[in-house]
């Protein structure tokens, strides 16, 4: 029986030296997609990725030009707009590289909405920013007009902050596992989800603008969707103890207890290297055959052989 | 064992007053959500859609903020957006009915890549205008900048115009069919599809700048997926002849053979009821168990009985 697999690909993945036409975002997920193709013989692959820059630009053009007849999309929806984009340019270099490959398999993308609590401490403190900059005193009109709350962001002006709560369930995952049973290559919750919470009584779905971590939303699928690997795709080869410094040591094999020890001695940075660790120890936690992985695009094969990356497993 | 049917809902279907806000929308969405959930224990149903108003604000606010930082995205990526955002809403509504209605079923939308031919008549002569208004002196500087083709649209100012080419098939068809065969609502080939062409000689998938029929689309689908029946969602009860005139007469239960002589009398208007006409032929004329319908979405399940609605039969 095949493996199955759920990979997380960096938001900035598709984006090289911050070229954002479709044209530059396409060619680089040509490469991304044969990569994936490459395992598709040996794997039940499932696609989650990133959408910082590409919600980003979305949000910018939504507010921007907004006007009553074509008023901006909210947060929420304009995620599920770079789920089409990011998934439909994913879906097509697959396609491709499988079809260089004299491959056949389906590809498809499955719009995915991602339950969080609205009880999570995090919508109690905002921390994401999203969108464009803004002066001061626009941004506080704009936060007053929209309820937004708002930020001074590195001194770089002000930006809209959001919550980024954990994902507790995922709406599509049934139809996600039978697409993988049935031999699909699936891209799902993109971007780390549509954000929706379930109304207490009625348990009707509702969006709600946050931005949901692309690695806590990818491990959260590896485990409901009974995967045996999850692996968050980042920019280096292995995670590394003192990055950067003289002292620079990288982890191979390691358990998710004494990665969360070295969590506690402050070794990686929230916002970067810190989701990715805490998503492989909390999917590598669930069962002795549960494998977590981090490691760059150019090691993937290697490190699924064991034989490099970084390696987190009871 | 159920049947399956192809719904194909007007783009304008979620719009009402052109009210465009998401909230408004999803608001409709809600309705029309209530009314699948009622077919749900009947039937298999794909829900496909149309995006006309959806994706031309998308082109609009993509055009007007374009940055070299933040690039405008083209009208194949902005149709991937579409089925994005009104995937969601719809996934969302439908879920939504069934929990009202104590009903367990998946819903899911697939991004859809829908093939035309390169060599489709319709590439030599665009017809369909998309996004915004321009002056005449904009439009021809756009035309030559981006290699566009642009018109004069009716004395309200010139605009781009695109192919709207034939579906030849469906790139997700096979993962869909998984999906619905398995109790899951599918919605899929949003807005007509993305349009892609495959390369003559590498078979290589590439989106191309063009709109396809969503009713033509859908009818494909509805073809490739093997559904028993397609209906064409529209604003009225019924398909007429001399419609709006004093002689107007509602057709009930017509053959493909007979609905062809109309079209050929000229009682339909292009780009209004004739695509849905000939969509409904085109699937009803595939065999003796085929029933294409049009009608609109008060009369959905009563035509579905075979008591309302214009039903197309061999």
């Amino acid at each position: 029986m095949k493996k199955r697999i759920v990979l997380a690909l960096g938001g900035n993945a598709l984006q090289k030296n911050g070229e954002a036409t479709a044209e530059a975002q396409k060619k680089i997920a040509e490469k991304v997609g044969e990569v994936i193709a490459n395992l598709a013989s040996k794997y039940e692959i499932v696609v989650a990725h990133g959408n910082g820059p590409q919600v980003g630009n979305i949000l910018i053009h939504e507010e921007q030009a907004a006007s009553d007849k074509a008023p901006a999309m909210p947060l929420e929806t304009a995620v599920a707009m770079s789920q089409g984009q990011i998934g439909y340019w994913l879906t097509q270099a697959i396609n491709n590289a499988l079809t260089r490959q004299g491959k056949r398999r389906q590809v498809a993308t499955v719009v995915s909405q991602v339950v969080v609590d609205r009880t999570d401490p995090a919508f109690k403190n905002p921390t994401k920013p999203i969108g464009q900059f803004y002066t001061e005193s626009q941004a506080k009109k704009l936060a007053a007009k929209n309820n937004w709350v708002v930020k001074e962001d590195a001194g770089r002006g002000w930006r809209r902050v959001v919550a980024s709560p954990k994902p507790i369930d995922i709406v599509e995952k049934r139809a996600i596992e039978s697409l993988i049973a049935d031999g699909t290559i699936v891209i799902a919750t993109g971007g780390g989800g549509i954000p929706v919470v379930r109304t207490k009584v009625l348990k009707r779905l509702k969006g709600i603008d946050a931005v949901i971590d692309k690695d806590y939303a990818a491990a959260k699928l590896a485990e409901l969707i009974h995967a045996d690997i999850f692996i968050s795709v980042t920019a280096v080869e292995n995670v590394y103890i003192n990055y950067g410094l003289p002292s620079q040591e990288p982890i191979h094999r390691i358990t998710p207890r004494e990665l969360k020890d070295l969590i506690k001695y402050g070794y990686f940075k929230p916002g970067s290297m810190l989701p990715k660790v805490e998503a492989a120890i909390q999917f590598a936690s669930r069962g002795h055959d549960k494998i977590g992985i981090i490691t760059d695009i150019d090691h993937l094969a290697e490190a699924l052989n064991g034989k490099s990356g970084t390696i987190v497993t009871k």
